[in-house]
């Protein structure tokens, strides 16, 4: 249970200082901050309401969506980055979570420079303030409109041709478990994981973002990619992190209980 | 003109006469044939229908799904694609495009252990018969229950480790777009490339299956990959397959001129 982190948007219905009390409650000591929860308040307070319940703020989620049409839409993206890194920074949030962006206009190979000059761009205050910048690759069927980087390896490749050691990888089961080279991959990417996502596919999906299952309800072997991801030495957090129309109209106490069960029974 | 070829379900109200009158006024002499549009009539009758309308059929669609989860379920699977390689011979067709199988039941390494293995198991009647066995990679999204082959390298893979001119490779756009390592994969699967694929990738998707674009109406750079493919030497036929509740609900001759306006346009 130590271990154990929950994404608030896994919990959608609970704001900031209900989340945290109830994860409290359930023997939960980690959370990944949407920054929408953090909306409406002083970071100083939203900071205090976790420290009162001795929760860590695990990642900030989340930065990125560096491809750009415009200058000015390229400036916006380094801003919010920057943003994103203060706002970890003052949650005591060791990463920032990167959805590295794509946009259906650009070509592919436009995104990916886009998407590794932001990353580059933001180093230095990443550096100022002590907070990793964690490339999420995501599932290929999102490299139209949300993230041109799909693969742990190419992942690797950018923080690799980046060389900062300020640059990691979260590596989310949902969106790797596919690749038919995730075990090198895995090895390659060793020590630059910084983050562990869970959650499962679902057989049927019947919805591109908000179908994810619980663990232990799909057909992904979380146990088997969390033994190659620890082989690297990664003992960091684990954090359930579940797009869910289904589970979100649950009662949400009872699929707390739920998720702690699928994480002790499937992770 | 001469290398367009249009897969049966991509105009899925017409039968195989109609198609072939429909295709041959409309100045399209390939065909891809669907199994389904064999049923109810001798294999040698469809033959003449094509025959009469100087129509080829380019491929046979389709075989494959070789993993299982019993004997009878796997000698079943052989048996099937033994006869989908007899119906390519009597149909004239080069190749039966094989949509290899997954089962969320299988771990992903047992499916592709069976893939393989039912591939193998093939190779005989297909060597005999001078017909090919096209792994069709398809795209990660459907690793759960459609196919364990999803990327262009691992299809590459399979073929070397099976040793057999006989197997080759169907290549659609729709597939293999988002890899990141695309080109070199395009590059390394060379003349093993039989096949070539497409459609488009409409932003947004709104459904797993049957969303797919007509060429140009979304983010594939299709004449890109083209270009790569046949930079390998491949100089056969372009096979137009797009599943679309949108565009089958659309009047069929309307739809027919469009895609050709398409092919020309964006191809």
């Amino acid at each position: 249970m130590d271990r154990l982190a929950i994404h608030t948007i896994t919990t959608k219905a609970w704001d900031l200082p209900t989340a945290a009390k109830k994860y409290a409650d359930a023997g939960v000591r980690g959370m990944g901050v949407w920054r929408q929860w953090l909306d409406g308040r002083p970071l100083a307070e939203s900071r205090q309401i976790l420290d009162d319940h001795g929760i860590t703020a695990v990642s900030l989620v989340r930065g990125g969506f560096f491809p750009h049409l415009t200058p000015e839409e390229k400036q916006q993206s380094i801003d919010d980055n920057h943003r994103a890194l203060d706002e970890a920074a003052a949650m005591g949030a060791s990463q920032v979570v990167l959805v590295c962006g794509a946009k259906p206009e650009l070509s592919l190979t436009e995104s990916r420079k886009h998407i590794t000059e932001g990353i580059a761009a933001c180093i230095p205050h990443a550096e100022k303030l002590g907070v990793k910048l964690a490339i999420e690759p995501l599932h290929p069927m999102y490299a139209d409109c949300r993230s041109a980087v799909n693969t742990l390896g190419q992942s690797t490749d950018i923080i690799e041709q980046l060389g900062s050691t300020r640059v990691g990888i979260a590596a989310d089961v949902y969106h790797i478990w596919w690749d038919p080279n995730l075990e090198q991959e895995i090895q390659r990417a060793g020590k630059h994981i910084c983050g562990f996502h869970v959650c499962d596919w679902l057989t049927p999906t019947n919805d591109f973002l908000n179908d994810r299952g619980l663990m232990g309800e799909g057909c992904i072997d979380i146990q088997g990619i969390r033994q190659q991801i620890e082989a690297t030495g990664f003992n960091d957090w684990v954090e359930v992190e579940i797009f869910s129309d289904r589970w979100w109209s649950h009662d949400p106490d009872e699929y707390l209980t739920k998720i702690i069960q699928a994480y002790k029974n499937h992770v």
